[in-house]
């Protein structure tokens, strides 16, 4: 497969601004650019390798003009990461095509409907009662356990777990290793130890939902674990009994959430944050990595540091922080005047 | 299943304040309470609930006494959340009971007995030399390297691997994904980089203990990781190679122990708590989320922050480093006056 | 399989001082010595233990001479933990051999090639077009997705997932539960949430790598996420997209590096560590445990804290923190001289 630069505007609805037949055979990226690839500029950091790069031809921003001669081929796009995006999503599906159809041996309890177009892997487990979705992609090594429900399109990769009456929407991802419903951390304290509380909730995940490798996310005690629509959860993240995450919320990898915690829409979560348990965090919250979150989080906050605070804030202590050795200075050169 | 408050008491031991026919058939948290269902209210955070709340039925504590009117029945209980686990425990039981016999395709190697009352789920394997308690029930996905033992009436649930050589007790629950008995982290450093040193211990985990999704328990180099009886971990923890922990220590998610460190009983441990190796803790610790332990901390500690310190002067160190944009006008205004 | 004291020396080129007849059949830690046993003596820290420990041979460093009697028969030699890492070997593959050969059922495409002395587990999954080295062992309930690559003498313990198109040198040990080219966490906002960006990329893992249980690394988003030559991972890490790990790197468990940072060799990572993403760590960098790097760090440089800082800093921002209380008290003092 190979594409000029006119080809590939036509496609896109871009300018070309170089050499029309300038032609690509797969990507790269822009620091790590050679001939025949095709790359992109989204990040001003990255802007001065546009002028040494070795790629064919570079995707950019429609107001990005160079201040110095290049050698690529640009073509200008409203947006150059959506763009590569779309091209990296045709010669995905080009090249790596789902499959399709029971493969054996696979355990698929009587009464299972196997829609068109599903692939079920070898070694997949299917529990009693399961409904299934159109063309819903399910990997070796699957456990489906009774009663659990999954939309259309969803793909579930190899050894994912997912415990009897959960419910996952159309066309979510769940990497390999996720475990959905296992049981709730709910022990009551008894003169021996603990006793453990039964959880009978489940988990229910809505549409366009992504979970990354080995994420795990508890069933409720009574009710619902809740994951929204269009949530993106990275690898190993920790997601408590009772917790909902609001719509369009992105955490990176290594997140933990108590139990009951609610968190609202369209946040940001930077990786191995740590939230309390029973508290609420308000839409469009911003939280930078490795921040400790003890009490509710207004919307629209930004915070960083454990125990959190204002990000600002947090700026200013580290610097504070940063200076005590001159500020202990100052006090004994004071302390001395004074007793002059 | 339908039940009437006046006979959840007699069940219960309880006393109904409200009406005796009042009926339910499902469980609520009494914020998310609705007709027909039963909730608890144990912490007190949850108190104002009660005036608002659908549910039909809220167990409380023999000595709550509402100070408004009430629309709900109350079952008045010693022990609101340990009568709830029994409740859920009796339902989920006749809900969702467990499995027995054996599924195919599984893999149990020749010479392992397989007990009266036992679940093997299918594509699960079995090695060599195995022993198996009476009850035990192991989930599709398993595997279970030679010479392992397990005890009676213990679940292990999909996907959990268990290297040779481990021992688990009675009444333990595994929960998917789990990896116990993988190789310690051990490397000699040599001229050309790290030489792996052999790991030839287990792991031994006694009796009712649980062990969160995707939790891992390296195998001993030498001798055995313990984790005694009662012990609770949520998920995503990672026990190394030559810990033990004590009898009823309760850790939540993602808490990291490095190597050969000993923790005490009855220790609470919050979520992301990391413990530097070869150190001891104490029994009846505390520790806040997010906590990093150096070092060896006393009976009876309660501590938290990176690195640890008392909880209460981590308190207050908090407030003195929000206060360093105080401290340090009041110092240069010191200045100022000394310099006049 | 019993050994004397002079038997040992010989086989590992030691001295024996004390009985040469000394007779032992197992390993145990210096402080868990009993008769029969042999332990060695490498950290200083556990000196102490040689004077009463029960073990019945110790390997020490050439240099040792005890201050005091001592019971146990001493064999010095020039490293005592390489020399334990050489004997556990030993008995390790004599007490564990590896298995061989193909357990059924397992699913093997048309078209692949087991070597010989291969060993290929019940369950597992081997995808079209994957290329085996000699000698590779592979666990049961194993995926290896479409034309992976895995070179000569690699273990692959059970349940490890691998994806499509990825690249494993020769001498790998990954542990059970490792997930190998899961998707990138890339995504593109438009109006409606996000796009998800197509990850078209793959990892390639070089020769002598150890990857600890339950350990995510993300396939790239092109290119490929790379871990060199004789990097060891603890549990539970995260390597994100377009990673790189510079030979001989080591990160204990729960480590997380955010997508497309560049750490050098011969690094020394604690855990629970989080790297930021597009950022460069040198060569020979130390990170203590749980740290934050939010940028470049160079070569050879000691880092702690959440923002890293030099590790000598951190101590004394600790010391200035913990001293904030009396701090605060002396400039009251000062205020209250100056108001005088």
């Amino acid at each position: 497969m190979e594409f000029t630069a006119i080809q590939i505007a036509t496609l896109v609805n871009g300018i070309v601004e170089g050499d029309n037949n300038a032609t690509v055979n797969t990507f790269a990226k822009i620091e790590e650019g050679h001939p025949g690839a095709i790359s992109f500029l989204a990040n001003p950091k990255y802007t001065n390798h546009i002028y040494n790069t070795e790629s064919s031809i570079v995707l950019v921003k429609k107001d990005f003009s160079p201040e110095r001669p290049i050698k690529t081929t640009l073509i200008k796009v409203d947006d150059p990461y959506a763009t590569l995006a779309m091209l990296l999503d045709m010669v995905n599906q080009l090249m790596n095509p789902q499959p399709i159809g029971i493969e054996e041996p696979s355990f698929i309890s009587t009464g299972v409907e196997i829609p068109e177009g599903a692939y079920v892997g070898a070694f997949t487990y299917i529990g009693k009662g399961v409904k299934l979705g159109k063309e819903v992609k399910i990997y070796p090594q699957v456990y489906i356990g009774n009663n659990v429900e999954i939309g259309d399109n969803t793909i579930i990769y190899p050894g994912v777990k997912i415990y009897h009456g959960c419910k996952i929407g159309d066309r979510c991802i769940l990497q390999a290793g996720v475990v959905v419903g296992g049981d709730g951390f709910g022990f009551a304290p008894v003169s021996s130890g603990y006793n453990k509380i039964p959880q009978i909730g489940n988990v229910e995940i809505g549409n366009d939902v992504e979970i990354g490798a080995n994420t795990t996310i508890d069933r409720a005690t009574m009710g619902s674990t809740r994951i929204k629509n269009g949530v993106k959860l990275d690898n190993l993240i920790q997601v408590a009994h009772n917790v909902e995450i609001g719509s369009n919320t992105v955490m990176a990898a290594q997140v933990g959430i108590a139990g009951s915690t609610k968190i609202g829409e369209n946040c940001m979560v930077g990786g191995q944050v740590g939230f309390a348990g029973h508290i609420t965090i308000g839409n469009n919250v911003m939280i930078g990595a490795q921040t400790g979150i003890p009490s509710n989080i207004a919307d629209n906050s930004r915070i960083m540091g454990s125990p959190a605070t204002d990000i600002k804030d947090f700026a200013r202590q580290v610097v504070y922080i940063k200076n005590l050795g001159k500020l202990n200075s100052k006090i004994t050169e004071i302390e001395k005047k004074l007793n002059k």
